[in-house]
C-alpha cells in the first residue's frame, strides 16, 4: 500500500517544517489563555496540565484542514494564522487535556504518571483536579466566542457546535462511559470500533472538521474531510493499543500496559498484534483515500499527520 | 424598604401562573434532550440529575431576561418562547445540574443527598457521575448551537460567550476553587463575596445576561441588567447561608448544617443571622434599583423573582 501511495503522492511534505511554526503559536497562544485569570490555585493546575506536554496532534489537524480548505478557498499557503484557527486548536486541545485530568483520577483509571509527570490529582489534590477540568472544558467554547469582530459569529456558532459534539455523550464523554461498561467484557469488533469513534475518535473526526469550519469548503470536500478524521481516529486508537503492549512506561511518558492489567477489550486482544498491525495500515489507506476524494489541492499536511500517527513510536 | 419598594412597584405580579407555563416547556425540553442519545448508562445518569428537581431558577432568570427584552423590544407578552430563549433556559440549567454533580462527590463536598435523593455518585457511581458532569456541561453549548436558521449565529454566538464565561475559571469554576481553597481560613466580607460572586453569582448573572441576549436591549437596559444579576447572585447566597442555619435538611432537600460541619465561611459566621438577614434585604433593595434602572416595561417577572429568592424558605 505505501508503494501504491507514493506513485500518486506529491513530493515528500516536510511535515517537521511545517509543524514548527504553527507549533509555537499553539503554545504561546495556550500559555497566554490558560488559567492566567484563575484564582485559588485552579489556575497553577489548569496550566500543569495544559501547557509543556503532549504531541498537540488536535491542533494540528485543526490547523492543516484549516490551510487545506484555504489553499482551495484561493487563500496564500503561508497566510499567517487566523484568529478562527489558533483559538479553535486551542479549544480542541483543551478538551483533550480535561479529558486527560478527569481520566487518570481515582475514580476512573487511577493512573499517577501522564507524560512523564505526577498527574494532576497527584499534583494538586482531587478536587483541584476535578475543578480544573471542569474549568478547562468552558474555556475551550470561552476561546471560541471571542468578542469583536475577529471571528465571524457564523464560524463561533460553528465551532462551538462541532465541539459540543464531539466532546458530549454522543463524543467524547459517551465513549468513555462504554469503555467504562466494558471492563471485562467481550466486545466484537463493531462494539469496539463504536466505542472508539466517539471516545477517541470523534474530538480527532472534529479537529478536522474545526479546521474547514474555519474556511469555505464545498460539500465533497467537506464529505472526504470527514471520512479522512473517522479513518484516522480509528487508526490513532489501534496503534494506541500496540503501543501499549509493544512500548515502554518511559518511551510513552504513561503507564504501559493497562489495557491488559484493567481488563480492557484492545484491537490487540481482539485481532492479535499482527492483525492490529495490519489494520492500523488499512485504516491509513483509508485515511489516504479520503483525503484524496476531497479534491483539496494543499493536502500534504493531513496526509502526513496520518502517517505520523500510524507510525508513530509513542 | 419593603414599605418603599410596594409603593414604586407596579401591581403584583403573578410569578406562579408566569411561571407555570414556562416551566412547563422547560421540563418538556429537558425531558427531550439530555440523555437521549448517550450510550451505557450515561444517559440514565444525566437524566437522573437534571429532571424531575430544582427550582429552576436559572431557567426562570433566562426566560424572565428575555421577556423584558422582547417587550421594550416590540415583542408581544405571551409570544410562545422561541427557540433561542428555551435553548438558553436548558442550558443553564445543565451548567447549574452539572456543577451539583461534582460537587457532591467524595473528593468535594462528599454528600450524599440532594433534592431528597441519593447523589448522583452514589446512585450510579463515582465514574459515571464524572463523566454525567462533564457530559452535561458539554451539552449545554450543545444545545445553544442547532443547526439551521432558527437561532440566529450572532445569537448563539454569544450566548456560548456568556455561558463559556459564567461557568469557567472566571466564574462558576473559579469560586468553587475558592471556596476550596478557604475552607478554614477566616475571610473577610469582601473576600467572601468574591467567592460567591464567581461561585453562584456569575451563573445567576449570566442567566439574566442569556436571556437578554435572546432579544435586543441597549446599553442602559443592560447595565442594569447586570446590577441586578449581580445584586441578586449575592443575594441568593446570602438566603443559602441563613437557610444552611435555619431549616432542616427534609425542607432543604440536602444537608443542612453542613457548612459550619466543613468549616466554611458563611455570611452567618461573618455577619450573624440577623446581620445576615438584613444584608439579604439591602441586596433585594438594590436590586429591584438596578432593574428600576433598565427603563424596560415588563419588569414585572425579574422584580417578583428577585422577591422569591430572598423570601424563599428551601
Amino acid at each position: 500500500m505505501n508503494g501504491l501511495r507514493s506513485a500518486r503522492s506529491a513530493p515528500v511534505f516536510d511535515l517537521p517544517g511545517w509543524s514548527q511554526a504553527r507549533l509555537q503559536q499553539v503554545e504561546q497562544a495556550l500559555s497566554r489563555w490558560v488559567g492566567t485569570d484563575a484564582p485559588a490555585g485552579l489556575g497553577e493546575a489548569m496550566r500543569y496540565a495544559v501547557l509543556d506536554g503532549g504531541k498537540r496532534l488536535r491542533p494540528l489537524l485543526v490547523l492543516a484542514a484549516r490551510d487545506a480548505v484555504a489553499a482551495a478557498d484561493g487563500g496564500v499557503r503561508q497566510v499567517p494564522l487566523d484568529d478562527a484557527a489558533l483559538r479553535a486548536a486551542c479549544a480542541v486541545e483543551l478538551i483533550h487535556a480535561y479529558s486527560l485530568v478527569h481520566d487518570d483520577m481515582p475514580c476512573m483509571d487511577n493512573d499517577v504518571l501522564r507524560r512523564g509527570k505526577p498527574t494532576v490529582h497527584v499534583q494538586f489534590g482531587e478536587a483541584r483536579a476535578l475543578l480544573a477540568g471542569d474549568a478547562l472544558q468552558a474555556l475551550a467554547f470561552e476561546l471560541l466566542t471571542p468578542e469583536g469582530q475577529a471571528v465571524p459569529a457564523a464560524v463561533q456558532a460553528a465551532l462551538c457546535r462541532l465541539l459540543g459534539r464531539a466532546a458530549g455523550s454522543a463524543g467524547m464523554a459517551g465513549g468513555q462511559a462504554i469503555d467504562l461498561a466494558s471492563v471485562g467484557l467481550a466486545l466484537d469488533e463493531d462494539q469496539l470500533r463504536q466505542m472508539h469513534r466517539l471516545k477517541t475518535g470523534a474530538l480527532l473526526q472534529g479537529s478536522v472538521m474545526m479546521g474547514a469550519a474555519c474556511g469555505r469548503a464545498d460539500a465533497a470536500a467537506l464529505a472526504g474531510l470527514q471520512a479522512y478524521g473517522a479513518a484516522l481516529g480509528l487508526a490513532f486508537q489501534v496503534v494506541d493499543d500496540i503501543l501499549d503492549v509493544t512500548a515502554d512506561s518511559a518511551t510513552l511518558g504513561k503507564t504501559a500496559g493497562k489495557d491488559a492489567a484493567h481488563e480492557k477489550p484492545t484491537y490487540v486482544s481482539l485481532l492479535g498484534l499482527e492483525g492490529a498491525r495490519a489494520h492500523a495500515q488499512e485504516l491509513l489507506h483509508d485515511a489516504h483515500a479520503a483525503l484524496d476524494a476531497t479534491g483539496l489541492p494543499e493536502r500534504g499536511a493531513l496526509a502526513a499527520l496520518a502517517d505520523m500517527v500510524v507510525n508513530r513510536s509513542h
